[in-house]
C-alpha cells in the first residue's frame, strides 16, 4: 500500500482527497450489503452516499434514521467506518501539525511530501497507530462506563454494552450518530450519560497534540520546567471559552422560551450539552429547533467555527478564530504585531487565518443561497445544516431527510470541505507553488 | 468654527464622530419643528431621532411615510440634511484618501490631524467646497431632466418640479428617500426616469477621487499618457461588476418567480434597476420583499459590501471586497505578494481590508443575533435590514416602521457605524496608537 501510493507521487492535499473518496466509496459499497441492512429497507443511491459521506467525516447529518435501516452488522460496519473516518481525519491533520513543528513554511512542506514520499508516509503509519490507540483506549472505556450503565436503561446486557459502545464511539470521534433512533433525547434527564458523553466528545474535539502534550505532562516528574505550546494553549483556551460562551448564550436567548419553567439544573444541563455539541459532536439532548432564532444563529457561529484542528472535527476550526479575533484586538490597539501568552503570531498563520475564514464564509454563504433557491425551507433552516455541514457537526433543524438530490450533493460536498479542511481544500487548486519572482510597484488603495 | 475645532484637538475619529452626532442633534431639531411637519402630524422622539440618524447617514430607512409627515419646508429641511450628509461623508472619506496619497502610515496620518489641525482643517473646508461645486452640479442637471420630464406625471410645474429636485438629491446623494410615497414604483415602467437615477445614483456612489480624476482625464488633451490611480481602476471595475452580478443574479434566481411572464426588457430593468440600487442608492421599482429568498440573500451581500470609499456610500466598501478576493486568489496560486494592474498592494492595506471585513461581518452578525431575540420577524428580515443599516442603503423587507425602540436604536447604531466605516470605528476605541516595541519570540500554530 505504503509503496504503491510512493508510486503515484501524489501532492498532500490529493493524497487527502483519495484517501476521502476512496473511504467513501468503500463505505458505499459495504453499507450497501444486503447484510447491512435490516429486512426490506431499501434506500436511494444517493442516500447510501450521502450516509457514507456523513460516516467518513463523521458529520453524522442522517437521512435515513439509522436504527430502523442497519442491522446490528450493519451498525458494527458503520461504528468501522467512523472509526476510519475519525482517525483518518486526525492523523492527516496531526501530520500537518508535525511537519509545521519543523518550522518549515508551506511550499517546503509540499516539496518533502512530493519528494520523499517514503520517510513521511511510514511516518503517517506511525503516527496513525499511535492515534489509534490512544482513540481505542478512550472508546473502550468509555464503552464500559456506558455499557454498564445503561443495563439500567435495556433489558439485556447484549444491547446494553451494544448501546453503550456505539454511543462511546459516536461520541469519541464526534460523529454524532445515534441508534437510540432519537439521539440523546432518551437521556434528557440523565446528567450522568450526558456528562462522559461530553467528556468523550471534549477528548475527541480537543486535537491530537493536546492529547499527546498533557500524557507527556501527566508523565513529567518535574511539572515545573514543563512547557505547553502555544498552540495547545490557544485551542484549549478558545474550546472551553465557546463552550461557555455557548452555555451563558443559550441560558440567556431561552430563558423566556424553551427553558422557561425548567429547574436550574434542567436549565444548565440543557444548555451546557447543546453548547458542547456544538463543539463538533452533533448529539443533543433535545430537538434543536424549538430554540429561538437567536439561539439557533449562535449555534451557527459555534458549528462553523468548529473543533480544534488536528482533531475529528471540522469548521474553520478554533485556532483560526482565535487568531482573527487576536488580530482585531491588535489592529484597535495599534500593534502591528500579535502577541499571546509571551509569544508573537507568525504573519504567515495570521494570513492563513484570514483566508480560510473569509474562504469558509464565502462557500457557505454561496451554499445557503444556491439551497435557498432550489429547496422550500427558510434561510435560518438552511443555513444551519450548512454550518452544522461545514463545521461537521451535525445538528439538524430535521431538513436533511427532505433535500432534494442537488441538496443533498450540495451538503455532501460542504461536509467533504469541512472534512480536509480549507487549507487542504485550497492546495488543491494550487496547480504551481511558487511566487512570482519580480517585484511590482506597491501603490495604496482606501479601505474601509 | 474651524479656529474653535482647533482649540478641542480632536482626534479624526472623534472628529469625525462630533461631526456626525452635532448633525443628527441639529438634524432632530430641525425635523420637529412645527412648520416641517403637515397639520396634525405627530411622531415620538425615537421616530425622529431615527429618520434624522438616516438622513444624516443619508440611508434612507423610513419609520414614517415621508410624504405624508413632512410640509414642502419640511421635505427642503429634509433635502439640506440629506445634502448636508452626503457632502460630509464624500469630504471625510476623501480627506483621509488625500493623506493616504503622501504614503503615510496610520499613525503618522493621526498625529497630523492632532499638530497640524490649522493646515488640515482649512484643506478640509476647500476640499468641501470642491465637492460641494461638483455635486450641486450633478443635482442641478439631475433636476432640471427630471423635472422637465415630470412635467408629464404632475398636474402643476411646481409639483413635477420639486418632485424633480428631491428625485435628483435623494439620487444623487443616494439617500433613498423619497416624497412619491412609494419610493420609485410609479415608475417601474418607466426606463427614462429610472437609467437617469442609476446615473445620479452611481455618480454619487463611485466615489469623488474617481470623479475628480474622471475629470483631469477629459480635460486632459493628451489622453494616452494619463494615468489612473489604482485606487479608481479597482473601485471602477468592483463597482460595476457588482452591477453586473447582481443583474445576473436576479435574472436567474427570479426567472420563474418574480420576473416569470414579464418581457425581456422589463425584466432586465427590474433585475438592473435593484441590483445598481444596492450599490447604495435604496430606491426601488417594485416591492422587494417579493423577491426569492435566494436574490434577498444576494441583495443582502450586495448592501454589505456598500458602495465606493469616500464615495455617500457606506459598507465594507468596494475596494475592500476586492483586496479580500485578490488575496484568496493569489493564496490559492501560491503567491504571497498581491499583484493587480501591474502594481502590488501594501500588506498594510491588505490587513486594514481583513480586519475591516472581519469586523463588519462579526458587528452585522451580532445585530441579527440581538435583533432575531426581541423582535418577532424572520431571521431574513432581520439580515436584510441589518445589512441595509449597515450599507447605508436604506432598501427594507417592510419591517422598519415596526420595530421596537430597542431595535431602532440598533438599527441608528448600525447607520451610524456604516457611516463612519469600520476603520474610524475601530480607531474611536483605539486610545494609545502606538506599537510596543520589544519583540517577543515568534510560535506557529496551526490553523484551518
Ligand atoms: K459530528
Ligand atoms: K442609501
Amino acid at each position: 500500500m505504503v509503496k504503491f501510493l510512493n508510486k503515484l507521487h501524489l501532492k498532500p492535499a490529493q493524497l487527502i482527497v483519495s484517501f476521502y473518496l476512496l473511504a467513501v466509496i468503500v463505505s458505499t459499497i459495504l453499507l450497501s450489503l444486503p447484510i447491512a441492512l435490516k429486512p426490506g429497507v431499501s434506500w436511494s443511491f444517493v442516500d447510501v452516499v450521502f450516509t457514507a459521506a456523513s460516516a467518513v467525516s463523521v458529520t453524522g447529518l442522517s437521512v435515513v434514521p439509522i436504527v430502523d435501516t442497519f442491522s446490528t452488522t450493519g451498525i458494527f460496519i458503520l461504528m468501522f467506518v467512523l472509526q476510519f473516518g475519525g482517525i483518518g481525519i486526525m492523523t492527516l491533520g496531526t501530520f500537518i501539525w508535525l511537519l509545521l513543528r519543523k518550522r518549515i513554511g508551506l511550499k517546503e512542506r509540499q516539496l518533502i511530501m512530493t519528494d520523499q514520499n517514503q520517510t513521511n508516509l511510514s511516518g503517517l503509519v506511525t503516527l496513525m497507530k499511535q492515534i489509534l490507540g490512544i482513540i481505542l483506549l478512550i472508546e473502550f472505556f468509555g464503552a464500559l462506563i456506558l455499557g454498564t450503565y445503561f443495563l439500567n436503561y435495556f433489558p439485556t446486557w447484549q444491547e446494553a454494552y451494544l448501546q453503550g459502545l456505539f454511543a462511546s464511539v459516536s461520541a469519541t470521534t464526534n460523529a454524532g450518530f445515534d441508534i437510540t433512533g432519537d439521539s440523546l433525547i432518551p437521556f434528557a434527564n440523565d446528567y450522568f450519560v450526558q456528562f462522559v458523553t461530553i467528556l468523550l466528545l471534549t477528548l475527541g474535539a480537543i486535537g491530537f497534540p493536546v492529547l499527546i502534550e498533557l500524557k507527556s505532562y501527566i508523565l513529567d516528574k518535574k511539572k515545573m520546567r514543563h512547557h505547553f505550546s502555544l498552540y495547545t494553549k490557544l485551542t484549549v483556551i478558545t474550546f472551553f471559552s465557546l463552550m461557555v460562551f455557548g452555555t451563558l448564550a443559550i441560558l440567556v436567548f431561552e430563558a423566556n422560551h424553551f427553558l422557561s419553567g425548567k429547574s436550574w439544573h434542567e436549565s444548565f444541563f440543557y444548555a451546557f450539552f447543546q453548547s458542547a455539541t456544538t463543539r463538533n459532536g452533533g448529539l443533543a439532548t433535545m430537538d434543536v429547533s424549538q430554540f429561538s432564532e437567536a439561539t439557533l444563529l449562535i449555534i451557527c457561529l459555534l458549528m462553523f467555527i468548529g473543533a480544534s484542528p488536528s482533531s475529528v472535527g471540522g469548521g474553520v476550526r478554533t485556532t483560526t478564530f482565535a487568531v482573527n479575533i487576536l488580530m482585531l484586538i491588535s489592529f484597535a490597539r495599534g500593534h502591528k504585531k500579535i502577541r499571546v501568552f509571551g509569544r508573537q503570531l507568525h504573519e504567515e498563520d495570521e494570513r492563513k487565518s484570514v483566508i480560510v475564514t473569509l474562504l469558509a464564509i464565502l462557500i457557505c454563504f454561496s451554499a445557503t443561497v444556491i439551497l435557498s433557491a432550489i429547496e422550500p425551507f427558510t434561510t435560518l433552516q438552511i443555513l444551519f445544516e450548512v454550518c452544522s455541514a461545514f463545521g461537521t457537526t451535525g445538528l439538524s433543524m430535521g431538513i436533511t431527510a427532505d433535500l432534494s438530490t442537488v441538496g443533498k450533493l450540495i451538503i455532501i460536498s460542504l461536509m467533504f470541505i469541512g472534512r480536509i479542511g480549507i487549507l487542504s481544500f485550497i492546495l488543491l487548486f494550487n496547480r504551481r507553488n511558487r511566487d512570482v519572482s519580480y517585484d511590482n510597484p506597491k501603490e495604496r488603495v482606501i479601505i474601509g
